[in-house]
């Protein structure tokens, strides 16, 4: 794969990832009590002579946050930023908080912000970053699954707006993601199942081989196990790193990452953004963009059932019954808004091999949706 | 110069300067009622099938902003976005503002905000647009003379923080810049002398000879006569452009456009950011840097007295008497905290060339400022 090499280093279980982004360019680590020897990976990144500033939520920063600021300021510059939980803190006041929080801890141009945290400290500390003196190094230390294979790598952040999410913010690549394995060890089980949709997202996409290792055995992966952990974020941290470093601003080939988004955004809206995790709502979306994608002669049959048998295999979703396709549809027109007109679907043109097709019309998704969400996809 | 080129346009008193950023590469329009204009030159920039938003505040539209609505409404989906009017409004909370005006009208990713007006709107108008939908197109249109040589080319983003100018921002460089001369006749004589600080600049920083022609005769530009404004603005954005198209993010020789505005940033807040306008701070400042230049042994003491002496010849400056330097002093330190400890000051080596120089000490700054800002600075 491009840009991209993977090695291993010699202490405990880990793996390093490459992202070639030119002067952007940065490495994504991932071990198994990586967080235990942060200070020694900054220092070896070169940023032993800046300043820190991790910012973390209250539960995440009395899981580790409190304990890694003791370790890293044994002999780093460091100043813990405490942020307020959950998705509904998304916005531009939380931003506004952190970077008031900079200030006053004197923070220069030279400083990095810390991100240790989920998806959403990821995103709003990334924007805050990205806007601070016009821009500070920042170094992600995803803590879910979620994070870890999605989105402490690429570079997106941002806050949500009231009219909808992510709608405010920035492309701003990390200078650096540390991926500590052994916090998915407290994560809730449906907090880790919600990452797992985004996990076969990759196989289906783009990597046949891992879907196969996937669909022979998954306890590994369910069970948590350390080894087949690695293997596994590793294998999703290459795929996003390949396509992000190809299409770092979502000009193209980046799209083909929103497979079941179109869906699955729509789903989220349409019930409020409460009922589901995001990673539900995903693998709602992919189950009708694989039948989608095979209704449209381009994956086959038999294929489109092992991978809707796969998602079933993760857990069994929440039931959405009673929810008619129409409140699906309009919030895939709004997504359609929002592409000039264009309503644009990721499918799979076999397991392994996605494609962007454009609005195959009413119908076909309605059909494609009912199939999909329903009990006949275990068929 | 590297990456650039100036060529004249068949129609009326024109010229365009290319600023080259590779694939943020755009151009500097610069003519005499460009402004009604605009349409044809947006669809000459293969703009045509965008949405524009022209943000401007409430004087400026009343005396731009309406008439252009109306005249690229003509062909071209536009929406009008007025903010509120003034420095103090230079903050998260309007940009927020703009951005809930954009998700209203159905702004996509596609969308242009075009930024009509002074300083403080390309700044704000800029950043909503870096940070909507994580960056559409911004076309700044700058309308006062000192957003027309300074800030409108660079991609300098930004607002106000309640503890200092400018600490939350980007780098987002605009797909195109327009300036129209004719807006610089409605000008009040303050605003216009405010950007001549910065034009003379240039002068001191980069063009020896663009000094030997202000020098030889002011008159044209004092009395804002067409051909000599045309010829003095693309000068300055000439330089502008080549100087961030070689440090786009200001790692190094970008620092050089800081001329005078280490002394001049700490005169703005020792007088309250209301005593002077920043362009007379920045002409305080340079007249200090100027001394300070001799005092190093880089400037010769006849071209110091000249450089003077066209600062002079740009108007009087307001009366600074009785501000103690320490005041100043302890400007220049808070800096300084923000540069990483590092007091970097740029200094001429000659007239029309500049280099950065480190901290001389307490003493020298002193002596600097007191006969730069004094009357011996006549002499």
């Amino acid at each position: 794969m491009t840009g991209l090499f993977v090695k291993n280093m010699t202490e405990g279980i880990s793996g390093t990832v490459h992202v070639d982004l030119a002067e952007r360019s940065y490495d994504i680590l991932i071990g198994v009590g990586l967080l235990g020897r942060l200070g020694s990976v900054l220092r070896d990144h070169g940023l032993a002579d800046r300043r820190f500033f991790i910012v973390s939520d209250s539960n995440v920063s009395r899981l580790y946050g409190d304990a890694l600021a003791r370790h890293l300021s044994t002999d780093l510059d460091v100043t813990p930023i405490e942020i307020p939980e959950g998705e509904a803190q998304k916005n531009l006041s939380t931003v506004e908080g952190i970077l008031t929080r900079l200030l006053e801890g004197g923070a220069d141009r030279s400083a990095v912000v810390l991100a240790l945290g989920g998806g959403v400290t990821g995103d709003v500390a990334g924007f805050a970053a990205s806007t601070y003196m016009r821009g500070v190094s920042c170094v992600q230390c995803p803590t879910t699954l979620l994070a870890q294979v999605d989105s402490s790598v690429g570079g997106k952040t941002g806050v949500n707006h009231p009219r909808g999410k992510n709608l405010i913010g920035t492309f701003h690549q990390p200078r650096l993601v540390c991926i500590d394995l052994e916090t998915l060890k407290t994560l809730p089980p449906r907090d880790y199942r919600c990452g797992l949709y985004e996990v076969v997202k990759y196989a289906f996409i783009r990597d046949r081989d891992f879907f196969e290792d996937l669909s022979k055995d998954l306890s590994g992966l369910l069970e948590r196990r350390p080894d087949t952990m690695l293997r596994v974020v590793e294998r999703c941290c290459r795929i996003k790193a390949e396509v992000t470093s190809r299409d770092e601003t979502e000009a193209d080939l980046r799209r083909i990452l929103n497979f079941g988004h179109t869906f699955g955004h729509a789903l989220e809206a349409a019930t409020g953004y409460r009922l589901l995790t995001h990673g539900e709502a995903i693998g709602f979306g992919m189950k009708a963009a694989l039948v989608l994608s095979r209704d449209l002669g381009k994956l086959p049959a038999q294929d489109c059932i092992r991978a809707l048998a796969l998602i079933d295999r993760l857990g069994s979703l929440p039931s959405i019954g009673g929810l008619p396709f129409h409140r699906i549809f309009e919030g895939m027109m709004l997504d359609k808004k929002r592409l000039r007109g264009q309503l644009r679907l990721v499918i799979l043109n076999g397991i392994g091999a996605a494609e962007v097709v454009s609005d195959p019309g009413r119908d076909i998704l309605e059909r494609a949706w009912r199939e999909g969400i329903g009990p006949s996809s275990k068929s």
